[in-house]
């Protein structure tokens, strides 16, 4: 019986901190307060969290591990990529299965699941539905039934390639309300982007500096809204990640003041960076850059904050995602062909606290709620995942608020060559890091192993089915909600 | 040289009232004031307007006339639908040309302009674009060029048939854009209309109480928005039209309040009708009230028409396009097969001075700039048409302030069995209509005669477009407003 | 050693749910889960729970027992308030004390606690600000620092009386600021109720109908727009209190969508009840009804559900406060001197549960969220109540949600001979009350004893401070937030 | 008969453009059209204006000359100041009367005349009411029936002063209902900036710097949204000067939204200066732009211009009230004490069409509508003046679109030693201003006159009040407007 006893801390959940001593055993917690000293079994691991906040480890909700992508391979392979988010503080990821047009989706998940085997963290997965068919509708139900997927993707960008018209859109989410699985999208009006990538080349702009050129805040802003318009007719919740500007985060608070059941995901990098990166003169730092949505500027970093603070926005991930700049160099005569991705699970939490908390943005139970507790209840892993409580997983970091650390692509345990926090420096930084209960990262050593990880089922019909489904007995296919 | 004077009449424009008299002769306005005596001809036509309101004729940008659609053809072909205009005060209208997809827009345009041969009033066309190809893009421009269209029409609806998918939305705004003409759209989400429709057929709904939980509002506010965002970031004005509810003129609102030049139409119907006559047991009056976007709940139309109080709505048209009851009945076992469409055109301008004017909720001036002289601006008809002016067209009504009726289908010069406001007292009514200086309506007798109508070419480059041409010079492809 | 064992019930805290045994022992919980039973000493009341949810004892912060107010006294003290509270699983009030102008804060507060004295359940106490002065400055201050107030009521309202006008808001925000106090207002624009009450009068209103129309919705949207706007300068978190309308619960939408911390409370009654009851032919019913705001029309009450649904609004009150009819007819000449106030403690869980759960608008976890937690996390009252978990208060309702009542005046333990629900079928209802641990109502008996109650002690500076405190280091007068 | 042909320019009104001659005989337009040249006598002057447009005077609705205000006097008197108007194309002014608390609003009128007799242009007075008794009650009245006054204005700021508290408010604008006379008001919460003012004190900063720091955005953004909301509750219409940010403009687009007749000044500077000049390192500048609003961060004036775009806006004024630098050396020590005021009356055309006009914000038809048209509309001079038509004013500006000019307090033509508009190079420029039907500014030469300036009455019960009195028979005190 392993068994580690962290004594002293201020244990932080979304609802209150209180000073409390947590006991893990055999991979749980086995009791938080005082019962956890008489608990302890001798010879157990003991930690002292004196002067430290212990939190819930984080939770990202959106990753691309070994993602093939606009024809090459993310840097991050399960592995590295995990082993990164466990030295920040990160102890579950959910990525994405991408299928193919045309492809079956259960083939892509399997795929999928062999690769994450490598895992050194607990994962589970978002599958795309890419295109609509007999055969998409019933292996949702079967991903559903048997596998233990809640939520599917959608991007409504990407023309050509991944991207979902309304057809499917309408579909995949009428089914997903019929299995009580969350849709989620990517909201970018994929027609626009099109056409302006190629007025922008016609203007002779070839550099990165044309990316968010091509990918104005309305362009996001419309399929948002889109995206949730279509959701509020069929009455089904809806989730939208990568939330980057104003238009969108309006037009989510617009829904939610209706009464919708609308959530949205934020970027650690969306909250600190501005677009002023793609002026940059080097090529290598403008592109590094290039993800979509682009970076933003300055005033739409305030509003997604304020959409923290006020619970309009729920949860921050990290659309991890690493190229290498000979991989982005694919891009060199043409903006739209380098490799969409930037890291950031390794240094998402300390950001985020740094820039929410210190600021007193954020309270530190509210930092909980966007790093790990919201997206377990969203996405049905809640109480197992995003709670310090006894039958939890015992995945928990150790926060010191008084730690510094500047962050650096010379230092990262990510794979790659850059960092889009370079140079930054924060205060309150992950002292230790535990997952199942074991510590696997303790100030500045990883110990992390391959294959530790576990896939997560998740069932369907969380909370924020409930009411879909009794308003969908009472009123079927109205949205007059206004009469 | 024919000559007509008004005398004694409160002359109403958009801008101001005043007691005046007007000189018409050889169809324009020759004087305005107190010169028109002194130039009348001897044995000129006099007109005694005291005690009335003198007023431009109306113009219906909205109107299918001898219309074929969904397997039959309107009623009104351009003589009788246009004479029932003419007794009603309305002098000009607007038309559609619909191609089929596939077909050529010059073609269509050339069918159109023979059958409208035969109009009583001046008329003109919005082209639709149903599909999109080189052809479309360079018979767009012929059209502009050539034949004086300004305005082309996207149905977002209709599905698998007249629908326009965003990339054909996307490439035809872009070239209205390049060729100064204004992008309208008919507003709704046509995938979720057509789920709907099997949803609510599923669930046994067959009558025409299933057409509006077809077509929620949302259904709607989701494509204004949709559109209006395309318009923002490609940079030309857009026009909506038949804005029927809170959601489609909320977006309208919010695209106005960041600058934009966004511009939209309500139907007379839709500002005095409510859902309810979906739910009458008779099902010819239930079907015959079938058009899309249908009536909604009684909130609505009341923000309609706080829309035209503060100008964030600004033409008002019919959407005249009539069947009856026996062409109604094609939809006896299924709503979604009765054809849609309902008629107006000869009652628009007295039921909206009754319900605004009488009201108090818009002022004789007003009534005039929303039922003549913004269209007449908005598509490059003005200050020819929709203005009281020397030298403008002598198209002119004079308004009985005192004057009552009720409304009857019995009594209509519109073709078809049912008036949607059949049974309505109205105060305010036209006793004379002036066409092109003559006098073809008097207190209840019709002078209409077949072929006086005259096609209305109507310039490009509207003055809308400076604005927009100005913008384009700066910063092309960018709505990055906010930075 | 008193212990009581709650076996087999559904735990909902606002989290989540569970199945789980809960053990009270001497007024704590003192185990929730597995260990309850082993814990259990001999002896021990035992309860099933099975097929009941166990949840956590309703908190009203909104009640006015035995105030004094426009002449009168209302009917039920703290005895019989607190007592109909626990018949309807309600354990805990915040009352007013409410000082006259020019009248020492600590004395009236003196003079509420001595009438409280006798209450059955637990209480604490927002003070009201109706005058300003350096010794109310003072008096602020004493009552944080040694009364454990942590909450200051403004009237917004109630001209001549006990209205605050802006100085005084603006004077008592900044001093709540720095106490660490939550401010909070009853909205409504008392200079335009004042004018609207002449102005209804001298149209020949005097009956209750008269009411609702001197206090019209946008009084209340104005006054809650400018608290709103003098806290966020001030940098203060805002409670409003009984939110009824629309552009009050705007106002708040559009500060929380800033970023600002604002907080709005809804009535049961504004929920579920309209304003036709201000129109009914019997005097003492309509009467019955008057309070402010006053009922609003049912599109309001829509608005209001959407709020609590989406988190724009958090918790849910009553503002209880009973008149008899013999009161009511103060007013019967004059619908202003009707005395203002409804009941409602007994009936607000099952009222909201029966409209609110049962049609699934809210989840159970969301349900104990706007009846008991967020009210308690908002007053600093958490975890001790509003929570259950080892070590909180043992204030439990066993909620059989198959179990159905029809409210009545008949039979409510409330005094008075009204009831405002009167009539209503509602399914949910407590079978069992639980406080302190004790069982103060079991199926249909009431057990509460009177001076039972305990007066609860808020710290002043709750975690909505933390923000504000760093707020203020940083830039001090300034709102200037977009900049 | 003094008689003037201006011929060949572009004519610009409100509602189009067009080529015509135009001839003024005694101070009135005679003709526009082809018949100006027939009607011409022998001996007129004759204006070549080939090239250029021709644009009804300036009308600039907020000016204050020779004011005595924080105990100095304006350094531009009537005739200094209307004279530097004309030197830039502006032929009409409107100022304040504003009488001290308790003075008799009619002797306060009185002395307004007696200085205003020196004016080279014509000129009118809004009233101000600073407090209130049945006085003020019976005056306004007078002044309404007798001496054509139709606006009433109230200062929401200055506390101490001439603020008006909310009790002022609601009475007088009940009042000016009654006489159809428009409230308009300068909105900001005098109590907050009177509290911020001290704080910002005790933050240790005296200099001008502290000026926006007292004044923030939403001080003005929650009066300007309370006095609408009294104007909505009472039905009458309201204007509200110098709006100057996003907080105040948004304010009114709500209201605008629901169909209230709410209309907003934009002021020259607002538009174009940030709040940047606050924090220049020399004084005599910083102070030189104290004024209050201040200027704003550069996001509001992008939102000032789309404002104007989409008509939520409607009129551009100056607030012209210039003090030197010894008088704003008074705030030395104190930023409060600075004299309030800047000038702009001789600049406000220039630098509107300069940033309006050639950037395609505008078109020249919009720039006429919000710098002399919708004036004229909103106060009921129209169609005297703001158009050019024949019988209306002579007053003209021939508008140079190619002219240039650099803006220097050391070629200004007002009073002063500074022009906040100093160094800024303008296109587009007055080449002749007529007024009357005198050339009175000709390509630098300024030939204006004491004493040519007329007052204008101005009648109430302008359009505006159609729309409000029919509402006010219908629905009394009600605004219950969403039921």
């Amino acid at each position: 019986m392993a068994a580690l006893l962290i004594q002293g801390a201020t244990v932080v959940n979304a609802d209150r901190e209180e000073r409390a001593d947590v006991l893990c055993v055999d991979g749980r917690i086995a009791a938080v307060g005082p019962r956890a000293q008489d608990l302890t079994p001798a010879g157990a691991e003991r930690l002292d969290g004196s002067g430290q906040y212990l939190l819930p480890g984080g939770i990202d909700p959106h990753t691309h591990m070994q993602l093939p992508f606009m024809g090459t391979v993310t840097m991050d392979d399960f592995f590295t990529g995990t082993a990164a988010g466990l030295a920040g503080g990160t102890t579950s990821i959910i990525d994405f299965v991408i299928p193919n047009p045309q492809q079956s989706l259960l083939e892509a998940y399997q795929t999928w699941r062999g690769w994450a085997e490598k895992s050194a963290a607990d994962y589970g997965f978002h599958v795309a539905i890419t295109w609509w068919s007999e055969q998409v509708h019933a292996e949702m139900g079967q991903l559903v039934r048997d596998e233990g997927i809640n939520s599917f993707k959608h991007f409504m960008a990407y023309k050509n390639a991944i991207m979902c018209d309304d057809e499917t859109l309408v579909n995949s989410f009428r089914r997903a309300l019929e299995l009580g699985a969350m849709p989620t999208v990517h909201a970018e009006n994929g027609e626009l982007v099109y056409l302006l990538q190629q007025e922008v080349a016609r203007m002779g702009i070839s550099g990165p500096e044309g990316h968010p050129l091509s990918r104005p805040p309305m362009v996001e802003g419309e399929a948002a809204n889109r995206a949730i318009a279509i959701a509020d007719v069929l009455g089904v919740p809806i989730y939208i990640v990568h939330v980057s500007c104003i238009e969108a985060a309006e037009a989510i608070a617009r829904a939610r003041a209706r009464g919708q059941r609308v959530y949205g995901e934020v970027l650690a990098g969306h909250l600190l960076i501005d677009d002023s990166v793609y002026r940059h003169p080097d090529f290598a730092t403008a592109a590094a850059h290039v993800m979509s949505p682009p970076f933003r500027p300055k005033i739409h970093q305030d509003f997604l904050w304020r959409g923290l603070q006020s619970g309009q926005l729920h949860t921050t991930a990290t659309d991890h995602c690493t190229f290498c700049a000979q991989q982005k160099a694919a891009g060199l005569d043409n903006f739209a062909k380098i490799p969409n991705g930037c890291g950031g699970i390794e240094e998402r939490l300390a950001v985020i606290w740094d820039a929410g908390v210190n600021s007193g943005r954020l309270t530190p139970s509210e930092f909980v709620a966007i790093t790990s507790a919201n997206t377990a209840k969203l996405f049905n892993l809640y109480p197992r995942k995003g709670l310090i409580a006894e039958g939890a997983d015992a995945d928990l970091v150790l926060w010191d608020p008084q730690g510094t650390k500047t962050i650096s692509a010379a230092t990262q345990h990510s794979k790659g060559d850059f960092n889009i926090f370079e140079g930054r420096s924060v205060r309150g930084i992950p002292s230790h890091t535990i997952a199942q209960g074991r510590i696997v990262y303790a100030q500045g050593e990883l110990r992390a192993e391959a294959g530790r990880g576990r896939y997560l089922k998740r069932p369907a019909f969380g909370p924020n089915f409930a009411a879909a489904k009794a308003r969908q007995q009472d009123l079927s296919p109205t949205a007059v909600k206004r009469s």
